[in-house]
Parts: C-alpha cells; structure tokens; sequence
C-alpha cells in the first residue's frame, strides 16, 4: 500500500479539472470519499491493481502540474497573506471599506 | 492566416511550464519575439505550414488549461484587487506596516 498523502486532495481541487474524468472519479473516491481500493475496483470495474495504478498515474499527474506551476503554492500563500491583512486591518480599526476591498480580495484568492 | 491572439502571450507567462519545450519555444518565437512563420520555419527546421499547426495546437493547449482551471483569469482579477485595496489604502494613510503586508500580497498576486 502507498501511503495516503493529503497534499493530493489538495490539488485535486485544484487542478482536477484538467484531469480525465476517470483520473479524477478514482482520485475523488480515494482521497476525498475515503472508499478502499476493493471498493473502488468494485466501483468502477476494474481490478485493485488496476486502481491503484491508476491513482499512481492520477496523482503523478497532479504533482507534475503543481511542480511545473506551483500556482497551488501561491494561491495558498496569498490567502494566508491576505488573512492576516484583515486581521491587522481588524486590530488597527481599518475604515470598513478598505476592508471590504480586502475581504473581495480574500474571496478570490481563496480555494 | 490566423490573427494573434494576445491573450496567448499571456496564457503563455501562465501555463507555458507544462508545454513540451518544442511548443513553447514555438509560442515564445511567435507571440513574444514576433518572428513570422517564415522565420520560425526556418529557425526550427520545419515547414511554413508546420508551424502553422505547431502554433495553433499549442495555443489550443494553453487554452484548453485556462477554460478548465481559469487560474490566469482569477490571478488577473486579484492583482487588479490588490491594486485599487493598495490605492485606497494610500488615500486613507493606512498605517505603514499595513500598507507592506498589502504590498507582499500584491506580489504574490502578480503574474
């Protein structure tokens, strides 16, 4: 067994899109849905080899647009940089539209 | 001949990393050098019309990364965020150690 890493649920959110539907269903059910790899072989109809294959492969995937990008990385950077702006906003009393501006800024840049 | 698509250029900063090398000089020739497809062809030793197909198959490509995660879109609109969040904060003298925890966003935020 491989062991199960939480960075990959991550990126899943992240970049499943561009994933085929199939990587991202074994991926979804692995990672997100906690579903054994019996019950996903059982699912989808393939063997428990094949699945664990495929999450190999799927998740490879992942890390190969994230090593190349690093867009999750800064994403998440940005949301922690914008959190703690709001909560130095929120301490100093900030005039509420500067921080409203702040929390629209927050929102996009959040997962 | 087809029109240039400056949102390629961009799309190009953006996703180029997961391109073959082979595409991405190609794009980069064409989009950020400006060379025609008469001097690609030349330059890569391949025909006028292969480049032709290089270049739109590529442009697809970066496309395709866009319509599915539409991170290039979200960046921009955070940047433009950051950018009128900065304004404001200017206008109002915004404590200074504020004003550098926006500043260290922005940055993170910029393409």
């Amino acid at each position: 067994m491989f062991e199960k890493n939480l960075e990959i649920g991550f990126l899943l959110d992240f970049y499943g899109d561009v994933l085929s539907e199939r990587k991202r269903t074994v991926l979804d059910y692995y990672y997100n849905d906690d579903l054994s790899l019996a019950e996903i072989a059982e699912e989808i109809g393939i063997s428990r080899q094949g699945v664990r294959e495929l999450i190999k492969k799927s998740a490879d995937e992942l890390l190969f647009y994230e090593e190349k990008l690093g867009l999750a990385r800064r994403f998440r950077e940005a949301e922690e940089q914008a959190r703690h702006l709001l909560e130095m906003m929120e301490t100093a009393r900030v005039d509420g539209e500067i921080r409203d501006a702040a929390r629209r800024l927050m929102e996009t840049v959040k997962g």
